[in-house]
């Protein structure tokens, strides 16, 4: 062993708080000493790591001792034993349908939507019913670790504005549908109301303006062409039902393609900007096409399995690297918005139905839930994982209940043991939305309230 | 309005108190203003409820005010907006096992068990291991509402004492397997064990003692027949997997049967008692075979999708009244033991392999988690209702999560928005083990503690 004259020593230190006086920065927020689960090009998982955030953007992923070098939060989060990762990604959901959340369940899917949801959302969808039902999708998503939702309903200006009061990113498709419903009469009507919805939000952070033509079967193919063709104008995503049952391929049938996706593909509908939701009944050239047309998949497993809609080919689509995200769907067929139950179907759902235990795992899980939906949704370089540079979308999820006792891998305990009730804290745009389960932005119990008072003129109404 | 003098108001009134002074019965416990979900024979939801419990029994299910007039309990639990139901009886599972939760997923069959599971179990499992196991299975199961769990695995005495230790109820079934095993070197030891355990804890009004010939493929046809003549001899469950997976069946026909249940009827083992775990690949003939000899089966969705190993034919064993309950398996493979996610699959699971949105109704799913569990294991007179006489195994459920709001119907949103983290209070034969979240009966940090130490030891088991 050398000893050096203590001289130097101190010399040295001395630099090297010099060093570290200068280069260290003042940021809003590090969330320190977590699992980090970056879901990066590498997959990779720092622990105990660090996530430095300014303002409305992620300025460094690192381990925790780097990140304590470089920077220092005004305010800090420390994520001991917690998994620290990017806010999930929800790629369909109608949040308003929260407030028909069990009004009508095990049904066959044509009862349950003219007996009950088509009924129901006559009699009582209006603005007010829009803005109750999203707040409490909202509270619910928060609770539950969603940062960007997908959403396809009536009213939209009305989602949009609580959604940012709510502090959450949403790409929002206004609805045009063939029949009256409860925000336009015709679907020329859908479509002034879509583009008045896209030049009012259209720069907005937070909020990405979508058009959203329900379906083909609920729409002609002259609808479904002027809505393609606005969201192109606009540069705007196209939200629409692709093939979710067996029966929509009559639709197609009728009009002289064999399946859904081939009559989307005979009218020019397909590109980069369309967002499939569910694309159950495809086949092979289906998944091709899908794929060369640069359009994104939503894969929404439990509604899936409650309405016995069918079983999507998720292990051919990732393995034809088609881009696939999770979605919830709405909370009428769900029944909630539980991101984590979407990762845990997913999985489950598919190695079953393949009988191959390998299929979806837990690590595919967790990135459709995250940089697969961001990629659907084409915001893949701004969100959907822990980089530097990126929005800081992150939450912070709870990963010492007796059910999550030991743990071995983190992938396997979010997809497989962890709850949306297992969210800690969860962020959007740098900002805090709910810290230690508290939401900060949103009156959660006047939330529920007001859900409560809804739900009794929804019984009313389906009561007849 | 006519007016009465008052005197005879005050006579009357007086008289009224008497006859209530008269009639009030102090007891142990009541538990008032709920949603009573009873289970019983009319499937009566009662609400505003209660359930009025005095020592190990329930004395009275009926409306509170009704209730109120005939009982006054020492302890009251207020569940109003919560429902109050049986306590969950899970009909499978390894409850040490939840120490290599997450140890190894994603992985086929055959890999999982012989690269891990057994090589963990023959470094790993001692009755130091068994007890710290069921410890924190106790934990998670009274935090996730069962009360009566049925378990297959070594040390069963082990088992035995923690599980009355943290008062739950359990069908213990000790492992009787043809290679050495950490308690047996042999079957013949296995069942010398097995006869032990039953001596031991025949009388116990918590333990019912089982004899557990693991299943066909691990163990011969004379080891299959004494552990089923000795649970006879001594009037105690046989448990066993049955046809898990479509392999199973070679065994089967290697010894001369074409299926599983078919073997296991040419040897005389199927008869009341007998608890098949599994049970998925069956045909029609072994339905007809498990119905007419009184076999319970146990389904375990959870399970046979992580592993892929198939779709229980359900709606036949419910269509052919054959005894059925839920099951979560050990959490190697499931990986928690939340018996609400196991009626939730048994109701996805069912409706999309069977193209019906109608199969194993929100209803189904909840009896099958209670009465049909107990009629699996041949305790529906003891447990798996509400109903006076019955031991009082019951759990009270919150139901005001923004993801339960508004609530329309309660069993919809038991099967399909809520968690095993729901349950608020858990009690088993007249004992408070649970209330408002706090385990009384199980130090939980100390639980957390050992897990965590005893996965150091699995980890390095499985490094080799």
């Amino acid at each position: 062993m050398t000893r050096k004259p203590a001289g130097i020593a101190i010399v040295l230190i001395l630099g090297a708080v010099a060093v570290r006086a200068q280069t260290v920065r003042e940021v809003s927020l590090v969330i320190t000493n977590g699992i980090v689960v970056t879901v990066d090009a590498g997959n990779r998982i720092i622990s105990p790591g660090a996530v430095a955030i300014d303002g409305t953007d992620i300025v460094a992923v690192d381990t925790a001792d780097n990140v304590r070098r470089q920077f220092r939060g005004r305010q800090t989060i420390d994520a001991t034993g917690e998994v620290v990762m990017p806010g999930l990604v929800n790629t369909h959901t109608h949040a308003p349908m929260v407030l028909y959340r069990g009004l009508a369940d095990d049904l066959a899917l044509d009862e349950w939507l003219t007996k009950y949801i088509f009924p129901a959302e006559a009699k009582t969808v209006s603005p007010e019913f829009v803005r109750v039902g999203t707040r409490l999708a909202a509270l619910e998503m928060i609770q539950s670790g969603t940062t960007t939702f997908t959403d396809m309903y009536y009213f939209e200006e009305e989602i949009a504005k609580e959604a940012k009061a709510a502090g959450l990113r949403g790409v929002l498709g206004q609805s045009v549908i063939q029949f009256p419903v409860a925000d336009a009469k015709t679907p020329a009507e859908g479509l002034a109301r879509a583009e008045k919805f896209i030049q009012a939000f259209r720069n907005d952070p937070l909020i990405t303006p979508a058009v959203a033509p329900h379906a083909i079967y609920t729409n002609d193919s002259a609808t479904l062409k002027a809505a393609r063709e606005m969201s192109m104008r606009y540069g705007v995503p196209t939200l629409i039902h692709v093939a979710e049952t067996q029966s929509e391929a009559m639709t197609a049938r009728e009009r002289g393609s064999p399946t859904v996706v081939s009559y989307l593909e005979s009218l020019g509908f397909l590109g980069p900007g369309v967002v499939a939701a569910h694309a159950v009944w495809v086949d092979d050239s289906d998944i091709a096409l899908l794929k060369s047309r640069g359009v994104g998949v939503s894969h929404n497993p439990e509604s899936n399995m409650k309405l016995a809609s069918g079983v999507a080919p998720v292990k051919s689509y990732l393995a034809q690297d088609v881009a696939i995200g999770l979605g919830t769907d709405g909370a009428a067929s769900n029944n909630d918005l539980d991101m984590f139950e979407a990762m845990r179907e997913a999985s489950f759902l598919q190695k079953v139905s393949t009988a191959d235990p390998t299929a979806v795992s837990a690590r595919a899980a967790v990135q459709m839930a995250t940089i697969g939906g961001a990629r659907v949704l084409g915001m893949q370089k701004q969100i959907g994982s822990l980089e530097a540079g990126k929005r800081a979308d992150v939450i912070v999820v709870g990963m010492s209940a007796s059910r999550q006792t030991p743990m071995y891998d983190p992938l396997s305990h979010l997809v497989y043991v962890t709850r949306g009730d297992d969210v800690q804290t969860t962020i959007v745009n740098g900002k805090v939305l709910m810290r230690d389960r508290k939401v900060l932005t949103l009156d959660s119990a006047a939330i529920l309230r007001d859900a409560r008072r809804w739900a009794m003129t929804v019984s009313a109404a389906v009561a007849r």
